[in-house]
């Protein structure tokens, strides 16, 4: 027997369309790439070998299930972006000799890397640096992957790189380790465990964006590194690309349009992070809780209403107090007239107050499930920095309800809960749902209420409920909250962004703390199962969302004037005022523009305010007791009798279409 | 000339009704009284002479308007109580020798005494007292006024009456008075201006309800003293219907009812005076609200959400802080990250927030009346002794709505107010309201905000809007807010209790202090008016005395079940399910009573639980497609037709019927 291991001379690779290849023992992802075609041979970017992704340079020795990965998938981006972040370091040092490299990686929308140098790197750095950047691409430096022992690749950084920080890496963080893996292009090492591109010159297109600080691995106790973001593409088309739909962004922000529209207004006066509603904002929420309001009185929900305040007590009950008391308001104390005192907290969630509802009184297993529902406003702590309009406020609105179950009909329960949840959705026009089943990360036990055994159960049942409805989902280990598991809803919005809005939990933990029990069939007290959830999750946050994703392009029924009166001249002003009143007589929100301006301006202007009818009245239209419909975005209607429109109009209303 | 003023021999007294009648001059008001009926002198207690209450003994010289007051008047109650107060003071000197007397005014219902005593009173005692006062009567002791130079009153309380605490009111809050009076009954006397009763007789029936503790003039570094309440009558009959008013008016208590309708919850564990609305009460504050919302939505209000905390500037800005401070709750200190301070306020009122809305941008005088509207909740500090269920709460939440408009608006706008107002209270079925124009004291100017110009201007719209609403009012001096002059409605309910409810403001003060401003026709800037309003004025005071007005049995709208399906027999359980199904589609709030009990009993229960319609479901009614409806208090309402129930029902819900 020899103690060399023989390859064999060819090797059989799995393509995810499911065909085999036969390639000669040896082969790299780029050689399989181009047996396939040369135009994916040009994109490829990495090899993807039974779910590990590897560099496209690395050769292949076994039989294998492969992909080459592309710009277009997640783990192409993240290849491409964790390489330009070397290139991006490569172009410092040179420009900026002396430079130190901390921590570099991809993420989700590009990457950056943090750098200790004496130069204070300003705006105009930035340019500099995307220069080289891709100068460095054009000189087609093949980037090479080597690996050594570390105490190798401590001399290295240690003599040749000089690099206090890899070396600190290697010493540290990679003590247990025997071999590292460094990265090489043109004079420019770093550490890394790759995979990489296998050349400077897959980059064509760079765009650097901010500079912020940070401190070495994030200790604020260690050195003040600078940190640079960017995002770099294979095409000048896609950074194009990428550059219109960050200024469509800024165009969409919730912030600048709520202002415009004048939906909200945030203002130091009141505090900041606490959104004020204007009218207009107000019609938008108000729409939407009936909305919910409607589905959840058909549905079988008990609305309550509880105050924004509750004894400190309360929250030490559900231990959210002194634990979470960071993400809190703080205690305000209460001196009463016999000299007693009390300490009040500025409710953070609702749920405390809803359990005492259900305690109220004794609870038959024959009125379960009883579902509690409140618009209820909870305040929070966020950090000034986090603070972003509706979406990161102080004080929001859940559509918060408790539903208090029998174990029996929780997996029910949670069914009808997804099921509202996707009804609210779709309705508000977010086709693209992604579900994140949040489980507790065993590893970390300590982190959670209740036994593994609860939440063992409590996973499986949701679980069982989510393949029930039928919705692929994602497991999120450690995402779930401390007291039990969690469904979530991550919506993308027009622009392809995520948000996390609805959500569906699971709760054996505080029918514990709070002692919530009922009378079984037979006679004996038991413990019912709490599920928290909130389509909506928080109405200012959904709302926020929902303005960038219509772009403020609100749907009929949530228009907050839904349409507007254009007379084109003054004789019909008389006939104009009757359409409108006849219009609000039918519930529907109609303004009129009598200026004495032309009805192409009055057109514009009423485009320019979103509003999703225009009724221009002109000569015939009086004469014919009729109206010329146009919408929004879309254009002329056509001429319709004014009940005709009425009819029209509230159809769509009520249809929620 | 002589320096005797000759009384004339006879003089002219002109009666209520307009009648002017002859007497001989020194005749008394019982001498008139007898003039006109043996009843009417019966009943007799005291005589109003041009405006002023005075004994029905005093000699009369000189033309005058007179009435005779009986029990039937506030004021002859007044003067009833009052003497009961000193027959009670009487009755207690002689079972408790030693007993001296403090303040023992009549009240709104009935009169106390405070007494200082080595004698603790207790319940026992009260029973003891009554027999005592009962006695006295008996004795019919004249009761006679006397007026005596102060000197003399001082000595005559020293030596005689060895009463300290009557020397102390001579010597101090006297001190300016040169002759008081007194009034003796057999061996009690008293320190009083009266007017009184002639005599003890008059007394015929007396409740003493009540032992509390109180401090002499009210200061707690002063005695304590010992307070007894009571009231009395001239017949038993009366204080059987008196007794039997507050027995109905404790069973119809609105904490008591909102316990056994299961509408709301009080509890320490959320904190003092903070109710919680269960899901019953929930639907009856849920659908004022919707009526009121879509009110206000016909009259051009527009909807706003804001938070319920403010930084504590604003309220220093408005004047509220740190002035009103003590019936605020105290304001919370937030730390910010930044290591930044700040001072946050439960928002004891909504108008601040709402005034920063006005000024978000300028506003023209086209657009003008804006009317914002808010069901805003805000906090308050009531002392615990004051708490009251939901009609005294720390956390109410006020039908809110602050109208800015120019003043050439102002009158139109209040009339409006004045209408919503009274168009709530008929809805609700308050058919007796008084209205009060609550002005300014004039003496007590630096009380309140703003010029006497601005103060006279405000009071003289306020008038002008009562008088072109055809509204009756009596003026309230010095009840004006520190802002305006109001209209406050009071209702008396179904028991007669007065309860100040709705409330009409003007403010000339917010719009100076928040700078608020339009641009007139002239493109100058002005100040608009403000006018705060509020129908309901509290949901949680409203409907407090709603359940109490109706004693629980609301209207089918607001009925938190409004039908419930009774089957008669299990045969007919699938047909019951299925009206109870078309009843919940068509939105009436139904349940079922599925338990194998007598129809009787269900019905009996149904009674209780003040069901409006019961829905009795037999074999004929399964067999024919009909129902028997059953109403609440008033009995079989015969067979229908599914459909027509369903109709009739609808009908009257939507009618507010």
């Amino acid at each position: 027997m020899s103690d060399i291991q023989e390859h064999p001379a060819s090797i059989a690779v799995t393509l995810p369309d499911g065909s085999v290849k036969t390639v000669p023992s040896g082969s790299t992802g780029l050689d399989i790439a181009l047996s396939i075609g040369r135009k994916l041979a040009q994109d490829a970017l990495a090899l993807k070998i039974d779910g590990k992704t590897v560099d496209l340079s690395a050769p292949l020795h076994h039989d294998t299930s492969v992909a080459i990965l592309t710009f277009d998938s997640p783990e192409g981006k993240n290849v491409f972006w964790h390489s330009a972040s070397h290139i991006m370091a490569q172009a410092i040092e040179e420009l900026f000799p002396g430079s130190k490299f901390g921590a570099g990686p991809a993420i989700e929308q590009g990457f950056y890397y943090d750098i200790a140098s004496e130069h204070r790197f300003r705006e105009s750095d930035l340019r500099l640096i995307e220069e080289k950047m891709l100068e460095i691409s054009k000189r087609d430096i093949t980037i090479t992957r080597e690996e050594m022992p570390r105490d190798t690749a401590i001399a290295y950084f240690t003599d040749v790189r000089k690099d206090p920080y890899k070396v600190e890496i290697l010493t540290e963080t990679l003590k247990d380790v025997a071999t590292v893996s460094v990265y090489h292009q043109d004079k420019f090492t770093d550490l890394c465990t790759g995979p990489h591109l296998s050349s400077t010159s897959k980059l064509k297109a760079v765009l650097l964006t901010n500079i912020s600080s940070s401190y070495w691995r994030g200790d604020s106790s260690r050195e003040n590194m600078q940190r640079i973001y960017g995002i770099a593409f294979p095409s000048e088309k896609q950074l194009k690309e990428h550059v219109a739909k960050i200024e469509e962004a800024r165009r969409r922000d919730h912030r600048k349009l709520g202002a415009e529209l004048e939906l909200f207004m945030l203002t130091p006066e009141v505090g900041s992070g606490l959104p004020v509603w204007l009218p207009k904002g107000a019609i938008v929420r108000s729409e939407l809780e009936s909305f919910l309001k409607e589905e959840q009185r058909k549905r079988g929900y008990l609305p309550v209403y509880t105050p924004h305040i509750g004894n400190i007590e309360l929250y030490k009950r559900s231990g959210h107090y002194p634990y979470y008391s960071d993400s809190q308001f703080p205690p305000l104390t209460y001196h009463d007239e016999d000299g007693s005192q009390e300490q009040y907290l500025l409710k953070p969630m609702n749920c405390p107050h809803h359990h005492l509802i259900y305690s109220n009184r004794i609870r038959s297993y024959r009125e379960l499930p009883i579902r509690l529902t409140e618009f209820g406003t909870v305040y929070r702590h966020e950090q000034s920095g986090e603070l972003n309009g509706l979406v990161r406020a102080r004080g929001f609105t859940q559509d918060d309800s408790h539903i208090y179950c029998r174990p029996d009909q929780l997996v029910d329960e949670i069914c009808n809960a997804i099921d509202l949840t996707q009804h609210v959705f779709s309705t508000l026009g977010f086709s693209n749902v992604q579900t994140r089943l949040s489980l507790h990360d065993p590893e970390n036990q300590a982190k959670y209420g209740g036994t593994p055994e609860v939440w063992e159960q409590a996973e499986k049942d949701v679980r069982e409920a989510a393949d029930r409805m039928g919705i692929e989902y994602f497991i999120g280990i450690g995402e779930a909250s401390f007291y039990g598991p969690k469904i979530d809803f991550i919506v993308r919005d027009a622009l392809d962004r995520k948000w996390q809005l609805g959500t569906v939990q699971v709760d054996y933990v505080m029918p514990e703390r709070f002692d919530l029990t009922y009378i079984g069939s037979d006679g004996q007290k038991h413990r019912p199962v709490v599920i928290h959830r909130a389509p909506f999750g928080s109405m200012e946050r959904f709302i926020g969302v929902l303005i960038e994703h219509t772009a403020g392009n609100f749907p009929l029924w949530l228009a907050p004037v839904q349409a507007i009166v254009l007379p084109i001249t003054e004789e019909v002003h008389d006939y104009a005022a009757e359409v409108q009143q006849a219009l609000l007589g039918a519930g529907i929100r109609t303004e009129i523009d009598t200026r004495s301006e032309k009805v192409g301006r009055k057109i514009r202007d009423a485009e320019l305010a979103k509003i999703p009818c225009m009724v221009v009245i002109g000569q015939k239209e009086k004469e014919n007791g009729e109206v010329s419909l146009r919408r929004h975005r879309i254009g002329d209607a056509g001429r319709v009798g004014l009940e005709a429109l009425i009819e029209q109009l509230k159809t769509e209303i009520t249809g929620r279409t």
